[in-house]
């Protein structure tokens, strides 16, 4: 990229660092978990809307027979009215209401396109009240229950806006497109789909998503991460017949049972020679009185696999035992889809590229190849996506570690953990991460950079 | 009994008559489940303190340690409190804090004994709002969530009460001793151990227990109930290990799995040549997040045999069962017995004299005899001890149905079934109830009637 | 029964006495498991003829598609040349090839039609070789392996022909027709549904079962047992797909856990409110190679009820279970009918007779009333099929004990028990079985005994 | 090695070429399982003896206790008896009598020690009589019933004679010390144990196995294969209580029911993070009669890992499993290990040695790296102690295919499978085998190649 371009992003960088902080620590105090990010989403369309960018929210969004997981009625309901109370966007928060809380935003017109992403999503834990985490002691600890910052999406939507910023802000120097996409539900691999389904990434040249990661110092990056494990979550809801224990143990159809029965034959699909499975019922919630037999049960389960192959070999077995089970006991069962995502690897031309550009930003920065992430991520649907279409993907690591522990040296009883209700994470890294996103999409937006050919 | 005598415990009743439906609405309005009964049990006690009776309550009413299936104490408490806003009387309720709601009354001292028992407590339902519902049309359907006197149990204190008002209205007319035992936490068999091993039973000579029967009619009379299962209700809850279900699919100790195996195991357990036997699990939760292996798991469950033996054999190897699972999986399980009543059959002797007291009352009456009761009923437990000392015991079934429906021709799908959320009863029931016990109570004190021989 | 004919029936017995003993020691000597009676059904047939009786053998004996639990061609035919070997009736033996060792002989051609059944196969074990057993002291151990007359039905077969021996002897004084049905496979249950579905059963007003009875002293005799157990027996094959079990794991059908699951399920099949219910896997035999995913599975089942209704139940449950088990593991399952047994009682008016004549035969006899079987026994299914009909049939026990232990004072532990290696009985009881069969026909066939009204 | 000793090394192994090829169709035709080698372990002792080498065998060749796997005592004498029949080596035939197979022969008694490891064993199997099944054609199939040399040990056998005639045959020009290792019972990992526990492999400094591979062409050569599985194979036998089904459900104590729990759970043990396991159940005998509740199961199981750590870990799981299973139903189970083998690596220097021996007899000779053997194979635990104690180690594959498919192209619906009944090879390869071996065992007792050094 130019000089003088980055130069000019520099500068804005430098112009709205308290805002990208302040974002931060205000979507962290208004935590929303997966679905219900009304308040954020509605803030975010808000926001771009007044940069200047093209936005899209709502239904236009995202398909709305493409989310996953998404809560009852009445959750959504009690949480969107809890936005307009703590100050939502009114006029997006209308569009978003019953559970379509992705954003799109466009800056620009020309080719090549980049797709950014940022995921938005709470988990559902009640943060710490302890003196000594920062943001209770800094007045920024979530207000609202079973809803918590824990996974660093607060940080990932507060970069996505001060990119907005900062791109906005330089104006024409830019050629091709940007598009910001800001996801639902990442938690749980719920949200992509629906994004995906929307058609919004079939016009992605070049798509980058990151991930701000407290197990590493800050400085330490991984500029193309890959090696996710596929995965399906799913529910199952068993219903049989109820009748009295004592009275007539031969009338029910004991969903218990089948359920039961379904999370022992789960655990014991066999292994895969391909590479490695899994499989777990995480809850099975059965019956209501001692003396009844029990006429509905619920499981809550998962499966991975190495590749997506492997990960929907074991989604069509489990399918499989779980309707043999209910029949066993004469019950029916209905799964329903809860959560999916694939394996991706990142593209190495375009990692390469992230890398380039983070060199160019200064010394002082370790960068690390990581293959095996094992873990489950939403974003590999996107990319998928785009690079099924030609395009380039990669995902971004970026150290975040509060207390500036090494990758190589981390004692993990030390760290703080992701997920956990203490977490918290480095603001600066917040910095690099508008500056690398920003950086990059320029350098990809240049015509000496070539897209990649479409099929 | 001599003709004065009853022409004085008629008198009495006829005053009375108000009172005792006053009483039987007032405690259904306020209905209160198992050992929750603290307004009940605390006006009880006032009453009978009032009608000069020698009144035992709290601790002195309730082995404390024999209390079977209490619930946690923030539960006690909260309702506790309730019962001091709803009326409850101060003065007993502080003895009762804490789960001892048991009540016992003395009226006489001389030989012989005669124990009156009446349980208090309601269920763990929501009476039903519907315009047709008498209580709701008449206003005394229950204030209290999930607490519904849908077994007659409120009747029963309220006959308790009218027969202290009548026996303690004819004064010195009556020799020997009434023992009146007001029992909490009958629904789950779990309240009667505890007054049993605080040793209320052990001077009875003649037991005297009594349940409103909504499906037969007005008139219709079983004298000597029996043939009731022997039951045992406990809980289990499974202690394992969590870890992550996608990066240490090794580390944990699955309790949700060692509770389904335990589930499964239970319902294979054998039968027996002897007799009938049952098992269920009315419930099983286990479980927290989707990808985390469960460490925890509760299972709530009840056996029962046609004898006390085949009843105890099952619950000695649902013991085995549910420890050998949690072995499985190297989990740790923990057994709470949460109920308990045995078989027991009501004496001949004492039930021909209750036939033949109900004969004297005037015409009209239907006796049946009913030896094969099939559920269970933790009076039982007063009986075996009565019983075992060399006492007799009877269990009298009186019809209360609202519709006039007739043993012989019910209609199940017609009668309103006890336990349903529309659950109400004929109160000219309460009126024979008291007359009978009165009456009965009256000729067993004579001197005629010869007491059973002591072992 | 007229004296006459009666000393007469007295005069043959003592005539043929030696024949019935040596009958019964004969048959057990080469004693033939079910389906395999070639020589026995043989001998009979020959004999039946020789005496003058109309004889039915061979596939108009019995229907062909009704014979359950029939062995495999192979060892029917190495059976049937064993027979042949043995001295076999080569006549008869060419019709009985394949396994139709049924018999059916008719003396007489008036009305009513008199049945009596004797059941001919042995047991499938090896009998004691022990010095102080009396078959072995005495020569007529069993030469067959794995088949021993340890349930008398070598004295019953022996008793059908000394009762065809003394009618056929008293000619033409006996009107009516007796019917002589010798059935093959009593032991499983299997053999008495090719008979009934052959019609034999169909013309029979009058229908007599016996069986001694080692558990009870000579002289002890129950006129009209019932209460037997319904019954279904039946194996399971599951058929799956073999894979290496460390190489591909995924790629088997694993028939060997489809048959454990089924084997659980089966036992966990509920309790019925309606009486007792049994079930039962007697054997599981799967797979092949410690490293080859098991693709065979077999399993031995049995379930019981009280009624023939709630037998019926827990087989349309238990193929129910077999399917969705087998489903469960992509297997697929065969059910094959292995015998077949229903509930039935003696006709009292019959029983009344029976008793009647036992007690002209002279004094000693003590009567018993047997109404609760508990085992089973295929007479059952000849008892349904006469009395739909509008005729009557009984069961008679007949104690044969070689100890002359009362049926009071029996101690379990020294009778010897039927179906063990060293079974004997008390040949004595032959004689007293003869002499009341043929008179019990004769009193049946005359015309003051008047024969039930048909349909 | 010198160029004389290598010539002398060719003109041996031309002169015995036609006893290798007739050695090694003697074994197959009389081919023996494992632990039952009488007749080719007192053949091979004899002969060794014959060329001069100092011979241990019976009881000094195998430690007695860590014999795994063993037939029983009835199949060992049977098949000694048929080893004396066919023409086994009486002298040494007696030493070995009750199972212990195993030969030591030693050549030399310098520095440094070299082991070469030879098995001997069958598979249990019936061989092909098909008219183009070569061994059939031309006289040398199995004359044995269930007993094939189906994985090429008669070759491994044969070649191990080989070297022995060449190296005993070139006399004093060999320095250092071979030991040949004649192994029992390679299949099913059950012979090792017994030669490394009676202390063979302490004096080795360099350890040579090989194997003979089907799927490869000749010439083509892994000088250094690793990445076996580790394996325990096991044996567990359930004891419980019999009863009656109908008469006494209650009474037993289902053994059935057991091993099939165990089945169940024992496929339900969790996967691994650190790396891939396996588990099977190839096994499961239950139960006798079909009414009888079944007193004794057995199963017949096996666990892998990709660590030996981790295979233990499941080995050690499985038994817990097993107890567990067995306590559910009041059992006992005995657990047998049946085989074992751990994981192991070739050492590279040593393979690198083998690869230019090899190169050095003549070009043609394609090699590979084979590091993903992914099944077991007990020379492993031969190699783990060798390396333990300083050694080095190597497991060379020499392919042998009959039609010349190269490694590349292997069809594999074409190659002709180890372990199948027409299994057969290009006797081409043990002539290449018999000089590798020679050569290198010179080479490595020359002194320019240094011993490693022990610890």
């Amino acid at each position: 990229v130019n000089r003088g371009l980055r130069n000019e992003i520099e500068r804005v960088i430098a112009a709205i660092a308290p805002q990208v902080v302040g974002d931060r620590r205000d979507f962290h105090r208004f935590a929303e978990v997966g679905w219900t990010e009304f308040r954020t989403a509605s803030l975010v369309a808000r926001r771009l809307t007044d940069l200047g960018l093209e936005v899209l929210a709502g239904r236009d969004a995202c398909c709305e027979a493409s989310r996953l997981g998404l809560p009852d009625e009445e959750v959504l309901e009690k949480h969107w009215f809890r936005a307009v109370q703590q100050g939502g966007d009114t006029q997006y928060l209308e569009s978003m209401r019953g559970g379509f809380t992705g954003v799109i935003g466009r800056l620009g017109c020309g080719k090549p396109t980049i797709g950014l992403r940022f995921d938005m999503d709470a988990l559902d834990l009640e943060e710490s009240r302890s003196a000594d985490h920062r943001p209770t002691q800094e007045g920024f600890a979530s207000v609202n229950r079973q809803a918590c910052h824990a996974c660093g999406h607060d940080g990932h939507t507060a970069i996505g806006l001060g990119v907005a910023r900062v791109l906005s802000g330089v104006g024409d120097a830019l050629s091709g497109t940007v598009k910001f996409i800001f996801q639902p539900a990442e938690e749980g691999v719920r949200g992509a789909r629906s994004i995906v389904e929307a058609g919004h990434l079939d016009d992605v040249d070049y798509l980058i998503g990151h991930h701000l990661i407290t197990g590493w110092a800050l400085g330490e990056v991984a500029p193309g991460m890959g090696g996710y494990a596929a995965t399906r979550k799913f529910d199952v809801v068993f219903t049989g017949q109820a009748a009295h224990a004592g009275g007539a143990p031969e009338g029910g159809k004991n969903a218990l049972l089948a359920a039961a029965t379904a999370a022992l034959h789960l655990h014991a699909l066999p292994r895969h020679h391909d590479g490695f499975t899994r499989v777990n019922v995480g809850r099975l919630d059965a019956g209501t009185g001692r003396n009844v037999i029990p006429d509905r049960a619920l499981l809550v389960c998962e499966v991975r696999g190495e590749t997506t192959d492997l990960c929907e070999s074991m989604y069509a077995r489990a399918a499989h035992v779980v309707a043999s089970a209910a029949s066993l006991y004469g019950c029916s069962a209905a799964l329903c889809p809860m959560g999916q995502a694939g394996t991706a690897s990142s593209d190495t031309e375009l990692a390469d590229r992230a890398r380039k550009t983070a060199s160019d930003l200064g010394d002082g920065f370790r960068f690390y190849d990581v293959d095996r992430m094992g873990g489950s991520e939403d974003f590999t649907e996107m990319m998928a996506r785009v690079q099924s279409r030609g395009g380039l993907a990669t995902c971004i690591g970026i150290g975040a570690d509060l207390h500036g522990i090494r990758k190589e040296d981390a004692d993990r009883s030390r760290a703080l953990p992701a997920h956990g209700d203490r977490f918290d994470f480095d603001e600066r890294a917040l910095f690099f991460a508008v500056r690398l996103l920003s950086c990059l999409s320029a350098d990809l937006a240049c015509p000496d950079f070539l897209p990649p050919t479409r099929d």
